[in-house]
């Protein structure tokens, strides 16, 4: 089944899930795109704001728990494979990135309840854009951490990069992004990208128990916080449409399309910086 | 003994005390509320920024440490019990922590000479608040940090909040203040809110060693430092009256009595989100 | 060999070298300052801002090292037994840093490559700044981390401030600026200042393992991410000359020409706070 994009341009199919389960306050939302390590398909970006739109507007929720499906992993990133209909030019990447990408980041900063993100195998690319937005993030030992970007031939888009940067923080960033190295657990934890790293099979009942611990706290309270942390830390400089723009420059570039296919044959590619 | 507070609405007991002692170049501010774990009250925050901006006018001092007096607790948060007659109303909350508490910790933050905080025990609440605006904090093994006022009701007034934001970073207060959870020694040091731990037997010792350092510096250079880095860290966006009240909010809820109550009662608040 | 300065008031000789040797796509550039652990002389700055000028402008680069000569140091901050000569008055420190120490940081700030910082010994003071402008900071087991100025008598320049700030974190730098502690590797691991460490005699191998993840990755998309990362973290709030003349105010200080002559000759100083 194939639905149309905004505009016409982003033709994609309806692949993986985004599945949201409640228990009593607690809403659990999980990424599913099996056989890809739940790897982010449009479908998912634009389920998942939308799921997360619908939980914002219910006031009786107190917490909800982001996760993937399984405990194999939270979301390996994009799901490339539907690049090359989804996000080949310029225009189609900019709806990719400003639309579905940045409406789920901004619907889960945007959420008024606390979010747990919980954290099995890989958290890379999009999915830590994703885990960045949460409040707390917990870890399991076989969590792994990167945004590996630069071997695909493309960079962040900017308003991804302003939304992750005060939280993931400037150095590690530069290191993320410059050198593209997957961090395990431990070295995330040392560098202040998560809030705690426990063993797998410890992981659902630290979560549980985080959960319980926000949950009896006063929901307005938990509210509050976050609307004043959000007030105080928005960003005051204006990003021009230029600067935008700019980001999606590796369009126009011959790396891009290398980086893609070699992705896809799993090759290893030999950029040409042009 | 009762005073009028500001405006004769804010009624409170000199309870507590703020003690000062010096020894050559520098001054040890003690903080002491007996049985309460140092738990501050209105006299005391009164007492501290009165204290504070004493030795700022003292251009003879070379260093400042703040502690809690003995050697059990740094400052367990607000003296709780005092709320009942001081900070029962909006209009009571508003002065109390935009003129007591904000009073205090603006003059440890302007102070001119480097602060030091020592610290045994809990560090909770506006005890956190006040090591957030010394310059270096030195911990025992059995120092406690925490902000649980989710379990009191109240949110954090925006004031504090951009005190301590830059201090303790969005990340870390993002998880103090929703889950709530009070961290031990080793995780504030993770985390980064404190420079060192070291056991409680060798505290004093390695509090007089910093000091040592801090006073064979240049004087002027220590108060350029800080001038310097207050002037490159104020905030760029001017925090309104609008987003000042909001922070107050909490004062026309149930949750917010219900938690105080329960607290004094030493059962388990039932919040009810209204 | 004497050479004017700006303006003929700062007189400085050829002291020092800055090398710069090419393999591949990759410069390696190293502070050379023999017995002196790679002090940075006048004509090290310079020379270090003309190199990295000239390295900018290549685009065939993909990855610049920037090291110390030999495994003894980074740079032990600046060479300061040449300050008699170049760095007695306000007008020449105004020159020194703003154009000399400056104009070094803001080349490496605005290269648009990336810039690993191989760090062994110390790495202190200037050579903190410069680390400190780098992408990445690999360190050995022997570095060793500070700026201790504050026993020298003079405090940092506002435009150096600026610079490492953002990088090197507030509540560290109010801790190194006002202790004038020197941190070990592991301590400067756990406070953030460096993305790794590990025992020297690994360290050229971890930088060349680093180096090549770099290289394999798309040069444009590093030096976009590098583009955007800085275009978001510049200052909002313009800096005036106001408080860039105030950052040297040490020059009219007697504690400013005592700390210089107990350096020179290895003499406690005793200061005086005037």
């Amino acid at each position: 089944m194939s639905t149309k994009g905004s505009e016409e341009t982003c033709q994609w199919q309806k692949q993986g899930a985004v599945h949201v389960s409640r228990e009593g306050v607690v809403a659990t939302v999980s990424l599913e795109n099996t056989e890809k390590l739940n790897a982010l398909s449009v479908w998912m970006w634009i389920e998942l704001a939308r799921v997360v739109h619908a939980l914002s507007q219910d006031l009786t929720l107190r917490c909800v728990v982001l996760r993937g499906a399984g405990q194999s992993a939270f979301a390996a990133g994009a799901d490339i494979a539907e690049f090359a209909s989804v996000r080949q030019t310029r225009e189609q990447g900019m709806i990719y990135h400003q639309e579905y990408v940045s409406g789920a980041l901004k619907a889960l900063a945007q959420c008024p309840h606390p979010v747990v993100a919980m954290i099995y195998g890989p958290c890379v690319g999009g999915g830590l854009e994703l885990a960045s937005q949460c409040d707390l993030r917990l870890a399991a030992t076989s969590a792994r951490f990167g945004v590996p970007i630069n071997r695909l031939g493309f960079s962040i888009a900017l308003d991804e990069l302003t939304s992750v940067l005060p939280i993931v923080g400037e150095t590690n960033l530069r290191e993320l992004l410059l050198e593209g190295r997957v961090w395990d657990a431990a070295e995330a934890f040392d560098k202040g990208l998560v809030c705690k790293v426990v063993p797998d099979d410890q992981l659902a009942q630290v979560v549980s128990d985080c959960v319980r611990r926000i949950v009896e706290g006063a929901p307005l309270v938990a509210r509050w916080h976050k609307k004043m942390i959000r007030r105080l830390s928005s960003p005051v400089k204006p990003i021009g449409e230029k600067d935008r723009q700019a980001s999606f420059d590796y369009f126009d570039t011959q790396d891009f399309i290398l980086g893609y296919e070699a992705f896809m044959k799993k090759q290893k590619p030999q950029f040409q910086g042009r």
